[in-house]
């Protein structure tokens, strides 16, 4: 029974997968509109049906989707996180992570940025992106408390400590930025700059 | 004849400007794929014939709609330039201007940076878009050569000194942040410290 249980839990997850990553290939060939239900199941080799086992519609498809993608970039973030660092050396890690994950996963960022700048972005309750992030937050709200970097509005903090990443691993926005070591570290002195009390 | 022309040219921009318009409120409701040149030419109230004057294909109208945006935002940063001020206080007058400029017309920014986002950004010649924000250039490279400001890859420095204004005015990504006077203060303080040497 326990095999067996194993092998379904094991065939549900694969699908799943097959899903998520068809959804992303469809959303990114030929946006989100014209991803319906069908072709994305066409394109995961899955029968309609099988989707709306695991999905209430669409929407729920389309938002679960850019969770799990969070859920990844989160987890990457996070490699080898050690909060015993200073805090500065804790980020510059994570942002070292963060490029090299953007590298290798183009198609997972094109997803998560027309998400969120969709009207789709709207319906996604930010405590289930955020839970991935906690680690971080953490170090950084420690890091307000210890005055070492400015107590201002967390939006504020995090335009100038996460969304660089996002903007200058954007070939699309950012075409002279060619990324490796030195110049993520010089991207990095400019945010630790603008946060650092 | 002078007068015919004037009118004929009256009319020109009155419709360019109509099916601009149209192309904003199309793409933003129902997505990049989904507005065909017939679809938009309905929403103008114009035939697809009309659009085919002005534009060569969808392509075309879609990248022109961009840079079109882009010149109104560029010329709604540069309300009241002065060069002569301080680099810090012309650059917090621009952010100003933009903050309070993307607060008045949400439309214009769902669809560039849609747009950004999506693989039209691709077709963009991005000279087409920088000689609208050449002002604002010249001062930061008159900054770096002064030693006021950071003397980095100038992706960087507009990853701190404009996309900031765009992040933060983006309410699904930054919902705790209301715009006014002193919020924008406190974020360009972090921007100007990123940048400033």
């Amino acid at each position: 029974m326990f095999i067996y249980y194993r092998i379904v839990r094991y065939k549900d997850e694969h699908k799943k997968e097959s899903i998520i990553k068809a959804t992303i290939k469809l959303v990114n060939d030929i946006g989100f509109v014209s991803s319906s239900v069908s072709k994305i199941a066409k394109e995961a080799s899955v029968s309609p049906a099988t989707i709306y086992i695991y999905y209430k519609n669409k929407d729920d498809l389309l938002v679960s989707t850019y969770i799990e993608i969070k859920k990844k970039i989160g987890m990457a973030l996070l490699k080898d996180f050690d909060d015993t660092l200073p805090l500065k050396d804790t980020l510059l890690r994570s942002w070292k992570n963060g490029f090299f994950y953007i590298a290798e996963n183009p198609g997972l960022f094109q997803f998560t940025e027309q998400f969120s700048y969709s009207p789709y972005g709207e319906l996604v309750d930010k405590k289930d992106v955020e839970k991935y992030f906690e680690p971080i937050i953490k170090v950084l709200q420690t890091g307000i408390e210890q005055k070492i970097i400015k107590n201002v509005n967390f939006d504020i903090l995090t335009t100038f400590i996460f969304f660089p990443v996002m903007i200058l691993s954007n070939t699309r926005l950012c075409s002279n930025f060619e990324i490796n070591e030195d110049n993520i570290e010089t991207a990095f002195s400019l945010a630790w700059d603008a946060i650092k009390l």
